[in-house]
């Protein structure tokens, strides 16, 4: 059973525009409006995969509704804690013509103390609902927190996962991403910028040595078009395509905690194979038009992910020839 | 008693952003929604200043929620038709640096023939109900239709509501322009261009002529910057301020048919008088931030409109000189 948290989920909404002009009035048919956070974009993947999985959430107001109705059809098994403040709105409005997206994120509503008890209390209930049968429950927790969220509230649902057994996955940014290794998190994900800016440390090995040091086991280190690698106390291994793919890179990082997540909770744990999936599952979701889907050729591509332990030198000169194009 | 219809109403979402950068992510606080339409700002802008109205409005879906919520919240006085589409989205992003705002409006779903019904049922209805004591209802139908939307709508909601003894103001466009004329609507309150679409005569007072010749009796003719325009069979009155005004011109020309239903539901007919209110509310309008507001110095400005009867020749002068600044 994979459970994923999505402490500040979004009604994504996505307008096509013929030609964007700053300052112009445009027609446009009806938006799509899709449930959508990372931790949701993960349970869509897993889900998509055969996992089992449940998508926790908050959802308040009108938005929420909305969000509730989507979520509802997508399939995705969930549950939604009830918050008073309503859902944030994300807005995506597509230039047909030049083909780039204008995106305005709102920052979100903190819910209250209560509100949050809720959904720590959901995690503690969906954690104890898995199937036992040996296999440890996985806790994916993705995405922003509102602003104004308390400190402790990552942690103390990283340390709940942990105390009940589970697997934790934390993809998170800034001092929670520190916060999440002292609580110890067992994989995290984060990427080369978010990691030098979190530790201070420029040195992508040395940062995820500070992770292992304050208490995760594996760090992921999503690093674009030149793929990921994979530290633990013991190896450090890389992972790329031969070519990097062109496409759409938003949700590529949580296909890669969705691959993580359904190999552990199948009980596998070699970081080889959980980097080579995640490699794959990454790649193919750059081919993917909207984020929380990956592409079916995903085999093919984990079929022609390299694989290698690189020297630290390798590792720590600048790759400016695979810029992809 | 005023009773406005807005076929095509609109869930009107903002956004403030410090700077748009097209293809670019931004952060913004929580967007605002207002319950929109060119005939909801005719029913804010009358219910403000202490006419009795009724707003009628198609509302459905999660949107439509919204709408309802909102518009409760404003105190004006309504009746939303349930409908099985959802009500249109009209999205703004208010670019803080720049200060101009980039729209994107759905064109909205068109409402099934029975659903149409109701909305003329509430029409009659709502028209029924006006306290009687000698003075005629005001009937306003304002805005767009959705795509689709029988030809023979709003020409049968005049009849229906000349049928009862309405007066009934027309602000259309395009084609329903001509058909609302023919359908023996009181007030017309096309723009210049509008006039000039319709009718496919470049001069607007001869365009206006043809409106009246159709059936109108009023044709109030917005000239922006240039003022207004009161054509009737035995006149041609023209009133506009020293001094254009700079500000926000959405909802200008519905604050002007509001001047109308305001002064014709108390019994004014004189059209220097529905002219001058009218040029004075429109005025008052461009100094609000939001549509379906004036500001409170409108008498002010009224006083300082200037009414003449201008010749023919002085009309048909383009006026390059006064363009606002």
């Amino acid at each position: 059973m994979i459970v994923t948290v999505t402490p500040n989920p979004a009604l994504d909404l996505t307008w096509h525009v013929d030609r964007i002009l700053p300052g112009g009035t445009h027609r446009a048919d009806t938006g799509v409006a899709r449930a959508g956070g990372k931790g949701l974009n993960v349970a869509r993947v897993a889900h998509a995969h055969g996992a089992p999985v449940r998508a926790l959430a908050t959802a308040g107001g009108p938005t929420g509704d909305e969000f509730a109705a989507e979520l509802a059809a997508s399939g995705v098994p969930h549950e939604l804690i009830p918050v008073r403040g309503a859902t944030r709105r994300s807005i995506a409005l597509v230039d047909e013509h030049l083909g780039d997206t204008t995106i305005v994120n709102e920052r979100g509503l903190n819910p209250g103390p209560e509100e949050w008890a809720a959904l720590a209390e959901a995690v503690r209930r969906s954690l104890g609902d898995a199937p036992v049968r040996g296999r440890k429950p996985v806790l994916v927790l993705s995405g922003s927190l509102p602003p104004g969220a308390p400190d402790e509230l990552l942690p103390g649902l990283i340390r709940l996962g942990r105390n009940v057994g589970a697997t934790v996955i934390a993809d998170t940014s800034g001092p929670a991403l520190l916060a999440a290794a002292d609580a110890g998190a067992t994989v995290l994900k984060p990427n080369a910028a978010e990691l030098a800016e979190a530790t201070g440390i420029a040195d992508p090995v040395a940062g995820a040595c500070e992770l292992l040091h304050r208490g995760a086991s594996l760090v992921l280190l999503s690093r674009g078009a030149d793929g990921m690698l994979a530290v633990t106390s013991e190896e450090i291994v890389r992972a790329r395509l031969a070519e990097p793919l062109a496409g759409n890179p938003t949700g590529a990082g949580d296909a890669a905690v969705a691959a993580c997540a359904v190999l552990l909770a199948r009980g596998v744990k070699d970081p080889v194979a959980l980097l080579r999936r995640a490699t794959a599952w990454s790649a193919a979701a750059v081919l993917m038009p909207l984020a929380g889907e990956i592409h079916p050729s995903w085999p093919d591509l984990e079929s022609a992910v390299m694989v290698d332990s690189p020297s630290l030198t390798a590792l720590r000169r600048p790759s400016v020839e695979r810029t992809p194009r």
